[in-house]
């Protein structure tokens, strides 16, 4: 005896993404604003001068990665709970992306799900994590290992909030601009070859090419079965750095930005691009101001911590190069060798 | 400037409920048994017999609904990273309701989303929590308050596994079977009225259209926005009864039992049924050895307790009513002194 068990899917998860001035927003509902003593210092003000609703509760967490943990979700579902808070509730996620993952995974989580809305604090989550609905904390065995898959119910990109960013902090978000263009866009690659940060119509153009980019790999492959693992460019070897300088020297931009250049390296080898085009993208990293060269210490030590990533299947690497500027390949099972004389360039002498 | 993400909906989370012997079932993938002791003392030997997969790891986390907390969670998970489970590997959920939930939220969570099937081992568990996702753990605000929607890709409910629950179990099952026959299916409901259920054929019957019923409204409404509320007849009640008794004097089938009966005492108030109807309900219950009388010793206190629900919507508490046997309706913002008059039929004299 067999029961088919159909579950209709007139539920819509799409959502839009608005990029300008903030506009006024109204809810009939309680709303807790999720931010991070930094931002709440700097902006929480001129939020709650836009916001309207039933009842506002702000709950501050700490700042940093190392509070990306089980422990601070629990943090967040106590006060909601105290709070009273309802399935028509709603969680404003008002910072980066560490708060931006915490408020989209305890909204998940909370009585089996409750809306929320994103408004990111810093470029990189502006370009990157406001988009794919990624939500998730660390634990012992690695980062973002606990998490779901939950989009928001839209995402409000203001460049104000951007403009007490420091300039290291805009480099991190350069970083994964980049990497979409020299991934999936030449002329978007060659526009920010040539952009201008400081004036405001450029960063808009920045910001929302860069959205819609992702909001078609996004659209394409929502649970990253396929096309979606080409954002990890540059990030298999990123998440090494990462972890062998304990996730403090370096931004997340920074790592990755680096980890494009050793994935360059590697699509040189393989004859996927041209040193010259190799050596184009290193530049332009670098005239943004962020770091190209990590110096692999221990080429095999390095090379065995790709497999603590989650994005291994079995013992196989997927690791993702570009095809020219502007394409991309996945390229899996390749031979050991190959990668261990990408990383020995990168090699302490 | 405003930019729409549309996700497509090609993931089907349709899936099969597979009633009968258990087959053979073959996994290329590494798979973990999640269970408790009981269960693994009579059953595991069985399913082991009739399981091949590339690596198998039994998870054994204590039986009692005071364990289903996210400090199991983390216990499940941790024993997943230990064995280096990916995204492909497969979590099987063994045993009832607890192990049931706490299984379909933790692979929820593992690595964003992972597999799970489910072979129940008690007859609640078969025509309940088998069919609709509805996944979660307790925390010190309530019960199921942190969770998530996750369908499995298979149940397996094979009958040979419910011949060692006690009779005191099995009548626990019946009672949600019965709720589904009050609710939706008066013919369903004649059957249980005659049915013996130590005749495999008919237990097959029972467990069927349980779970047919309860497909057919999950199918309409996955994430409880309308109809599926319905399936919290006799519930609203049975939180206070569990609450004043410590989720420990009654089995959760038990105090639904006594929750139907005053749910149908607030119905025939209403005109919703007869007084006939009624107590033909509690003397089928009663048949099956379910307790049908729960004595309220402070109406107003009773009353109080219903704010504490996590289904109630702001001040109003939604209550779920028969209309007729095989009818329903929901009764929201309904007069304190209506409910209250109800309640005083149940209070000590």
């Amino acid at each position: 005896l067999k029961i088919d068990i159909n579950l209709n899917k007139t539920v819509d998860n799409s959502y839009p993404v608005i990029i300008g001035d903030l506009p006024q927003l109204v809810f009939n509902k309680k709303v807790a604003i999720v931010t991070n003593p930094t931002v709440a210092g700097l902006h929480l003000g001129t939020l709650l001068g836009k916001l309207t609703a039933t009842e506002i509760y702000p709950i501050i967490i700490p700042d940093g990665e190392e509070h990306k943990h089980l422990g601070t979700i629990e943090y967040i579902l106590d006060r909601l709970f105290e709070h009273r808070f309802d399935r028509s509730s709603l969680l404003i996620a008002f910072g980066g992306g560490v708060v931006g993952d915490m408020t989209g995974f305890t909204a998940a989580l909370y009585e089996r799900g409750i809306d929320f809305i994103q408004i990111p604090t810093t470029l990189l989550s502006a370009v990157d994590a406001s988009v794919g609905g990624k939500t998730g904390i660390n634990n012992r065995f690695g980062k973002n290992l606990i998490g779901s898959f939950n989009q928001p119910k839209a995402v409000y990109i203001d460049p104000s909030f951007l403009a007490t960013l420091k300039s290291r902090e805009l480099s991190a978000g350069i970083a994964e601009a980049l990497k979409m263009g020299v991934m999936f866009d030449r002329e978007y690659f060659e526009f920010l070859q040539n952009a201008d940060i400081s004036d405001t119509q450029e960063l808009l153009k920045l910001i929302s090419r860069s959205v819609s980019l992702k909001a078609e790999v996004v659209a394409l492959d929502e649970k990253e079965h396929g096309v979606r693992a080409v954002l990890n460019y540059g990030h298999t070897f990123a998440h090494v750095i990462e972890n062998e300088t304990n996730y403090k020297k370096y931004l997340h931009g920074e790592a990755v930005a680096m980890g494009m250049v050793m994935a360059n390296a590697l699509a040189v080898n393989l004859g996927n691009m041209s040193a010259d085009e190799a050596a184009l993208v290193e530049r332009v990293l670098a005239k943004f101001g962020l770091p190209t060269r990590y110096v692999v210490k221990d080429v095999d030590a390095f090379y065995d911590k790709f497999f603590l990533d989650k994005k291994t299947e079995g013992a196989k690497i997927k690791f993702i190069v570009p095809d020219g500027i502007g394409g991309h390949e996945i390229v899996s099972g390749i031979d050991e060798n190959i990668v261990k004389a990408a990383l020995a360039e990168f090699a302490t002498k």
